[in-house]
């Protein structure tokens, strides 16, 4: 097959966000750390690898339990159900940007029978005043994607819990990219910031980098409910094993190396505020992924970002969301190792070509 | 890890059922294709290795379309649903050994809303009489696995197409293991045995031997909505790719390698019909998995199992089946490359030792 403009590129900065060059090699490495394992027959179609992982993420959660599941869309509709059976209230309340009701077809609807009211606002955080009045389950995003990856102030976050607490509303996290958090709330632990939720899930790849996967948190009782919705929804094939093993395999390094993707994305981000036409948003990233607000559609913005790869071989970025206003969009940029390689003045210049290309 | 009694055996006939010793060596093998294929990033996350596995065997099949899927249980549920809405009735019509009756955690009713109604017995394939006076979709498993792989005639087969198609009921296949059924429809197409269905799963696993994942097969219409619902469902994880691709590796050579497994099959039954305790089913197997009914517990025949092991270094089966009736059972065996390296003598030896650890 041809190779794409994306992969031509001497420097890409679009998915998968960390160093390895092809699905081959991510597989050679997997074999090679399983071989260490001394991993046999018997990791093949049982829960072994599975059970670690859990054990792992509930315990650095402070969790009672928790459930891998093969993607947060399954998560997060399983969450949402058993909220909603044992509150016998079928209500979300969603953040504009969620997940489910910009990326699932509606599966929270037709397939998990939940109804969905939505508050807040696009770019801002939800606020406790945000859910003032309202019942039904609430899920919070942290960090929130489609905002820019912001975070709640940790005063907010609590405030937020207070009120669910006090009014017995269930409390979910879609963490997604959770690990990418306590940076910004001055190295509380994963366990801090997950007290007070009642559930939480998080991604295996998004800044793991592993092959895929995700895993649902929470009560003992919550997660043995869970696994029977695993089951009646064919959620546990015989062949997670790679993808659960790959995380096994990669969790503690790139945990370790969050901190410095963060920084990172401060750095890059500070090196393009000169720009005029760039809104970076926020103006000081939250986490390892930042927002650059165009007044471009997002067409014409991945046309300028081409013609940046042609010209000067960077890829900037896979992804232009237009979700907000016509003729606008969002440039997302997330950063792991492959951007934490790179010289931030080399990333300045192709940002400059890149405001070039779209303001000739 | 300590290796299990199952491993220490010198002769496996457990699954996995086909050559290769670890799950790192199933990397590595699947790696070196990746390789020569020149598969690069791009292949992560999208869907073109599904599309090519799905337009493979929606040809192989004369299906309009087909969709991959990482479960059969996630596979059936989508198409037990979507028939379900298409006729206004939620009714499926499934014989009681049915994997949705047994392995599931009632999923087609809890997930899915549907309803179940058991028709035809367990030891016998379902007959268009069955079917008569009812309503509802039906599910029909070619080859029967709880029935010893068992099919119904070339001429019940169509009568039950016929009959369905006069009533104007919706007719899925439970094809987990469709790819075994070819001899004894003397090697009719896959075409001509799916010809009349509605709708057809197969698995990428139980014969094929890949890692994992199903494909869901049937009228572009269905498949458009199965997908809809795949995405409702979180049915297709980023990291599908190393599914994906085993599946497209090893296909053909399983699917030409399946004559002779079935060829294996009736060797190894015919070696052991001379054991009194023993009663083959189907006398000769019909495919490539037949059942040896025993009049012992399952915990009993596991723990002959294990006795043959130890003291003679074959692994006979991971499976005893118990639920038919009390302290009976049917052991179950699959033929897989493993099985077909085997000289029949051995088999019979074995089994004549386990017939006497049964019996002593």
């Amino acid at each position: 097959m041809p190779v794409s403009l994306k992969e031509s590129c001497s420097i890409n900065l679009g998915y998968p966000y960390h160093k390895h060059k092809t699905p081959a090699e991510s597989l050679s490495r997997l074999s090679s750390y399983l071989n260490e394992q001394k991993k046999v027959d018997s990791e093949i179609g049982n829960d072994h690898g599975a059970s670690l992982l859990e054990d792992k993420v509930a315990k650095l959660f402070g969790m009672q339990a928790a459930l891998w599941l093969p993607t947060g869309t399954l998560a997060q509709g399983i969450a949402a159900r058993i909220h909603g059976q044992q509150t016998n209230s079928e209500r979300l309340l969603l953040h504009p940007s969620s997940h489910l009701l910009l990326h699932e077809e509606q599966g929270y609807q037709y397939a998990h029978g939940c109804s969905a009211k939505v508050i807040g606002k696009w770019r801002e955080t939800l606020t406790s005043a945000d859910i003032s009045g309202e019942s039904g389950s609430l899920f919070v995003e942290l960090p929130q994607r489609h905002s820019g990856g912001k975070l709640p102030s940790w005063n907010e976050l609590q405030g937020i819990k207070d009120h669910c607490k006090a009014l017995g509303m269930p409390l979910h996290m879609d963490g997604a990219r959770l690990w990418s958090c306590r940076p910004f709330y001055e190295n509380r632990s994963y366990a801090d910031i997950v007290a007070g939720f009642d559930s939480v899930y998080v991604s295996l790849y998004k800044d793991i980098g592993s092959m895929g996967g995700a895993i649902l948190a929470g009560s003992q009782v919550f997660i043995n409910d869970a696994r029977k919705w695993r089951t009646r929804l064919g959620g546990f094939s015989v062949g997670s094993w790679p993808l659960i093993y790959d995380a096994l395999h990669l969790i503690d390094n790139r945990i370790t190396q969050m901190p410095a993707f963060i920084e990172k994305a401060k750095q890059l981000a500070n090196g393009i505020q000169h720009i005029d036409n760039f809104r970076i948003d926020p103006v000081v990233p939250h986490t390892n992924l930042f927002h650059i607000l165009l007044n471009v559609s997002a067409d014409k913005a991945a046309s300028a970002r081409d013609q940046v790869a042609r010209d000067s071989g960077v890829w900037l970025s896979d992804r232009f969301w237009d979700y907000e206003y016509p003729n606008t969009c969002a440039m997302e940029f997330v950063v792991g190792e492959k951007a934490l390689a790179l010289e931030s003045e080399i990333f300045t210049k192709a940002m400059t070509l890149f405001d070039k290309a779209l303001n000739p």
